[in-house]
């Protein structure tokens, strides 16, 4: 097989074999295939899209380029989440332990922030001690011994994601939906799972803004899910604003310790309200409940009797970190001293937020990384003080921003004040949980 | 400026500014633009075009990555021909003689064979002695003394193309129009003519076996060469048949010789007729003649008189070749002792003939290149007696098969007796010049 005629058949619109697509994955797996003839069917991938079919085989491809983690001799359920990355997107922290206190296993294997979205395993390094650089034993008797382990993407799994990831990056081929989803779903299914919620964003602050293209995303997701036996199911999510009222690292963690203590937070209730859906689909599609609503009612229960805060707790200690966070999150999820009232200048009613624009504003202000080897200041972030639809008045602060200078604090406000689009017509606010997409 | 962003734009179908099209060259050229980059833009300029304009400023900066060549100095205007290649396509040895015999100059830079056709430098070195590795000084002074001179491209003449073109190879990005004519024109352009005529190709031996793809090359070529102030026309011509009766080396030169000295032959004559009125147009474009008709009048002049075969002469001994090959083609061009007759098996006509299969037969027993670095054999070859239309019987010559053993020869005359498609219904001859593209 020569990678030029793979290129061509792409290229002209045909459909790749399963033999073509291994040939391709394992090419770039091994280094056999030079990177400009990969970047080329890349383009070619992006330019004229895969079948359904096409964008399973590669997905397999790809996820057997790879180990595939056993945790066969864990009893309960395995299932996870995954989310597309937003803006204040903090549903995993709250989530794991509700699904986790329902009897299932999550064992969630997370990203590092890159661009305007925070990662998970980021915001858990805020935690003094936490360790998300596991051993797969660690991770093993974590999950089995609390019911939810977190830790990085390890390099035994989908090795052939990481290079493709890289050259997609550099050659503007990171947005084509069957190459997501192979990316999204060879490393979820490394972690034999047998149920996934996908959380799919639309809006200013989600790599896909455009409410079709994410549609048409969440089908791929479900389809390709369901197709290799994982019980599969995606919502369609709001992320036309900051999801909640953090956007930063410590700031979030406290927000998410904050709702499993059972605090209520007018403008936290978004996440809580997200959380809990994501969490009550995990339980229900795994076959822990028997329907829906019994799901939902198990998970309220495991937040409102703190079963799920102590099985954070338990978490916490389990991954080296302070358990105390979970008593006393202000005190040991520290902000920065200088704290900015974002101050509007303008009358009227939000009627939109460039969340993009807010994400990027915090990541550079030490928040988020530019490059993968930026090291994250914990300690920066924005709470929101208004959403999509409230009425303000000029001097009405829109948020507190936390950062480190003055220079700092001038030209962040700057930016946020500019994110937010006030206008003097009635806006309303939009569904949080537009559409759910089942197989 | 960022190579992912410039790539994005194309992907996304809009058009390439100069300074980014400009980036892009100077990146394939110095190599700051990793390989993986450039291929990605390929890929996506292969799938969503280019407007005329960004294939002028593609062209222009492809040329300008290297030297361009000033003959001011030599008063006779400068015309060359190009030939976008095909199955015994040899006119490029009459047509250089006859267009300087009538006052033109002709800087041809010509390239190697590859693949199924074979290349003017390849035949031209079939001549005992004769040099194509020449010094822009010697090419200088030769066109001066003699009207014509005859090299190999040099590295200094559009260095990205040779760079592109390697990558564009490996990446299946070939056959892109815009990137075709920047190639060819960017190195045609560097021999600073005043006209050019094109001779593009369409056919079972063609690059561009379809006609309207052909149609729309030639269009582009006219188009970009004339913006460049350049007088250019295209011819666009049959290649469903082998041009002429010659096919290989040593046999091709001695056909162009042939017609040169004047001798008839009906199987030659649509390579008379198509050098004729190509040396005709290079000399009506350049302002020789002030008609096409008085180009013909001078260029039939020109051989009838024995000038061309003069000037031919000349440039054999200018370029260190045995003139005497112009008065004894056969003995000084010798063919391979074994002459196969490959016979009909069918009785009827010729309704269609797979003109690259025997430029890649020949090419297999030692006539043309699998790879750049393979030497030529110059006295294999075929002499094909049959064209499309001409009504034959079984055991009648479908042509004459010179080769260097008896494996050679059953393998060969078998492909190319399969190479001719034989039907029971008349089959009418196709038109050799289909159709002329102007300004």
């Amino acid at each position: 097989m020569r990678p030029q005629d793979v290129i061509r058949k792409k290229r002209d619109g045909a459909r790749l074999t399963q033999r073509e697509i291994q040939f391709f994955v394992d090419g770039v797996a091994s280094g056999g295939l030079a990177d400009y003839q990969a970047s080329a069917l890349l383009m070619a991938i992006f330019l004229k899209g895969m079948s359904a079919d096409e964008t399973a085989m590669l997905t397999d491809a790809m996820l057997h380029s790879g180990e595939i983690l056993d945790f066969s001799d864990i009893q309960r359920p395995k299932v996870d989440k995954h989310s597309t990355g937003g803006v204040g997107d903090k549903t995993s922290l709250i989530l794991a332990p509700l699904a986790a206190a329902c009897g299932a296993a999550v064992p969630m294997i997370s990203g590092r922030g890159l661009g305007h979205t925070g990662g998970t395993l980021d915001k858990l390094e805020s935690i003094p001690g936490y360790r998300v650089h596991l051993s797969v034993a660690e991770f093993r008797e974590i999950l089995k011994q609390v019911g939810f382990a977190m830790m990085g993407q390890t390099k035994e799994i989908a090795p052939a994601d990481k290079k493709l990831y890289a050259l997609r990056d550099a050659t503007a081929t990171v947005e084509a939906i069957p190459l997501i989803v192979a990316s999204i779903m060879s490393k979820k299914l490394a972690a034999g799972l047998g149920a996934l919620v996908l959380d799919v964003k639309t809006g200013s602050g989600a790599f896909m803004s455009n409410e079709d293209d994410a549609r048409e995303l969440a089908l791929a997701l479900v389809a390709t899910g369901n197709s290799f036996g994982v019980h599969t199911e995606a919502l369609l999510t709001d992320m036309s604003q900051p999801l909640g009222r953090a956007v930063g690292h410590a700031i979030e963690v406290r927000e998410c310790i904050d709702i499993l203590r059972g605090e209520e937070n007018e403008r936290a209730r978004p996440v809580k309200e997200l959380s809990l859906e994501l969490a009550a689909r995990m339980v229900a599609l795994s076959g822990i409940a028997s329907s829906l609503e019994a799901a939902r009612e198990r998970v309220q229960d495991a937040l409102q009797s703190g079963d799920a805060l102590e099985c954070f707790r338990k978490n916490v200690e389990a991954q080296g970190g302070d358990p105390r966070v979970c008593d006393n999150p202000k005190q040991l999820l520290p902000l920065t001293e200088r704290e900015v009232k974002v101050e509007s200048t303008h009358i009227g009613f939000i009627e939109s937020v460039d969340a993009a624009e807010i994400g990027n504003t915090i990541a550079s202000i030490g928040g988020g990384r530019l490059r993968i080897e930026d090291r994250i200041d914990p300690a920066v972030g924005f709470a929101s003080e208004v959403k999509i639809g409230d009425q303000i008045k000029a001097g009405d602060t829109l948020g507190l921003l936390y950062c480190r200078d003055e220079a700092q604090a001038q030209a962040a406000s700057d930016r946020i004040r500019a994110a937010y689009k006030i206008s003097g017509e009635h806006a309303s606010a939009p569904t949080l949980i537009k559409e759910v997409i089942k197989k």
